[in-house]
């Protein structure tokens, strides 16, 4: 009997993790003849390099032991106080460092969630769609998912109907420029949601990694403010992977004390803490104002981006496409005429050497829209936006006509 | 009824988890009046300060882009590949970059296997004492611990019964150097654990941080190079916080490739990867064959300070006290007279300003045993190793003396 032993027995959770699409798609497009809109990669060229080895080299040769011993698994204290003072620009005054928990990159905040709200068979609410990875991480905690509507303009609090909201664990939204449909909440729907949850006692995530980088409109206030203001419990995130780099793997969790208590109590399950050294060469190139002086140049930069693909996007695509326009960050989203499989388009785009991101698998519930594509307009050079967004306009056009000679 | 909605409700993994003992402790310990032996800091006089310094600022000027963008989740191929090679060292050839995944330090390899492996009541077998990180981390994933017995020479191989072995998800052991007792598992018994695993079908975590930290006896061959000439499936974890610093939050894993295809899965979903940065720095530093001329000084800094206290324990402990002599690591195992409770004795030592951690809570079983007590000797000077286990031994006494005074 021994020597038929099954050599090991993967976990159910385990056994249920199918293959990132995206994922596979990306080995693709890691070929260089690709024009990948494809990828969530930030614009190399905005990545501070100068001052990122300057801080490193400063608290390296100030601090060395300091930085490269174990640290505290809330996070390095100044630079909890920073976050926690920077959260006025979003329109928190009052946060306590004490609410601050420095994290490894965003995505582990949201694995450290799945770890703290989740039992299996836990209502969740999310967006839809919504984003990827915060699908992947809930996964790994088996719960039931409850899509809510979403329009031009961001989540439908209207969609949140009393059958909608009952015994949720929480919602997780993306507020500003929302990965993948680059679409903002409006203020007045903010003011809606947080009041709703309020009242129905759910609690909101509001993921917000790209919220530094608006290029066009009107700032609005976080769903932090608003939500501490109407009496909901807001947990926000927050990522240092977009306005500084995304390489650092450095993110925090601002949310109340003892959600954060917990929080620690997990983290400490799940890494000990965040690296020491990358903590306080990060509190060193942000604290002086730095981010005042650099953001703007990203800003720009990724407005520019936005634009040659926007303008590509009037001339080549067929009027029965719709898309997004974003006020920032750095993806938007194509609605293609009804029938068209966006995967299908990508199998074809690929051999035309052009890559994107199919809409289906933001989806979490049964209103998968597969119509739907991602697109990033960041990394990519201006001509090879014009050549990309040129090859997918001809085939959605193909398409378009091959279902119009089936019709026929 | 929605105004007395509850504004949050916790996983029942969450409501589980208890506040740590050692981290209460370590809130005690900081205090600078304090001699601690509680800590499991390595001393950081041992970290190459400018050697890191070096290699960062080196990754920054020649390939500062690429080092603060994402990557891939499964690590940065040249440090899989150094991985790979220097497994030689520890009896491991042949193992391809392929089996290894790069980690934010060792911890969260126990949470990511904690992930690949239990589900809630699954049988998980570990040592008596075992570390107690590694319980915090699997308990997340609500196991049933089998304890598996221990003795001066480590794991007894012969404690791995039908019974205890049946529907065992995996055996987590500590071969070199265990924390926290600081035994070694000498060879025979080494043979004997992989054979009795092969053939029962059991995979084996050996988890090896100290096993580069060893200061006296011969070093044996790893669990993964004898595991896999005998047919059993060994997840090797390693770390590079005591052999350069652990404030850069690096390790790895070792495993057949459908096991780290697996763990990739779920790394992607835990925090994306592991910083680039700090990989590329690390590559760069050991690359050369740094750690061949920088671990012998550790290993002599931590030879003398172990020398240290067991002269002083020799001085100052009463014969009735029992404890272990490593080959290396950091940390020693105290077995007081039967009866008297090292939580107690701990609380007499704070008010003298000696500090330790109980055994206690290393304990995942019900074969608890509260006469023991660890003590770490890395980061405390001679004299005040020499005052502190000379109080530890006054009190140590007085407990006998009350004990002999109730007995008669």
């Amino acid at each position: 009997m021994s020597s038929t032993a099954q050599p090991y027995t993967f976990s159910q959770r385990a056994q249920k993790i199918t293959s990132s699409t995206i994922r596979e798609i990306l080995k693709v497009t890691e070929r260089p003849e690709i024009i990948s809109f494809a990828g969530g990669l930030p614009a190399p060229q905005g990545f501070p390099v100068d001052t990122i080895n300057a801080a490193y080299d400063r608290v390296l040769r100030e601090n060395g032991r300091s930085a490269l011993q174990y640290g505290p698994t809330e996070g390095y204290a100044p630079l909890r106080a920073w976050v926690a003072n920077d959260l006025k620009r979003v329109g928190a005054a009052h946060v306590s460092p004490d609410e601050v928990l420095i994290v490894s990159g965003s995505q582990q905040a949201l694995d450290m969630l799945g770890k703290l709200f989740i039992d299996p068979g836990s209502k969740v609410l999310v967006e839809s769609p919504s984003y990827l990875g915060a699908l992947q991480s809930f996964s790994l905690f088996e719960p039931r998912y409850q899509s809510v509507a979403t329009d031009a303009g961001g989540l439908v609090p209207e969609a949140l109907t009393d059958e909608c909201v009952r015994d949720a664990r929480f919602i997780y939204a993306l507020p500003n420029f929302q990965n993948p449909t680059g679409t903002t909440l409006n203020l007045e729907r903010r003011k809606a949601l947080v009041a709703r949850c309020a009242q129905a006692g759910v609690p909101i995530i509001e993921d917000d990694p790209y919220g530094d980088l608006r290029y066009a409109g009107q700032a609005l206030p976080g769903l932090l403010g608003l939500g501490r203001a109407a009496g909901a419990t807001v947990i926000r995130l927050g990522s240092f992977s977009k306005v500084l780099a995304p390489g650092l793997r450095l993110g925090y969790i601002v949310a109340p004390q003892p959600i954060i208590a917990k929080l620690v109590q997990i983290k400490q399950a799940t890494d000990l803490h965040t690296a020491t050294l990358t903590q306080m060469a990060v509190y060193e190139a942000v604290n002086g104002g730095f981010l005042e002086t650099h953001l703007p140049t990203v800003r720009e930069l990724y407005k520019q981006q936005c634009g040659y693909m926007l303008k590509a996007m009037e001339e080549f695509f067929p009027a029965t496409t719709a898309w997004t326009h974003p006020e920032g960050g750095m993806f938007l989203w194509v609605t293609l005429p009804e029938h068209i499989d966006a995967s299908e388009l990508l199998a074809r785009a690929i051999q035309q050497n052009v890559a994107f991101v199919p809409g289906e698998p933001f989806y979490a519930g049964d209103d998968r829209r597969i119509n739907t594509l991602r697109l990033s307009f960041v990394t990519v050079p201006e001509d090879k936006i014009r050549q990309g967004i040129a090859i997918l306009g001809r085939l959605i056009n193909e398409s378009v006509v091959g279902l119009n000679s089936k019709a026929a």
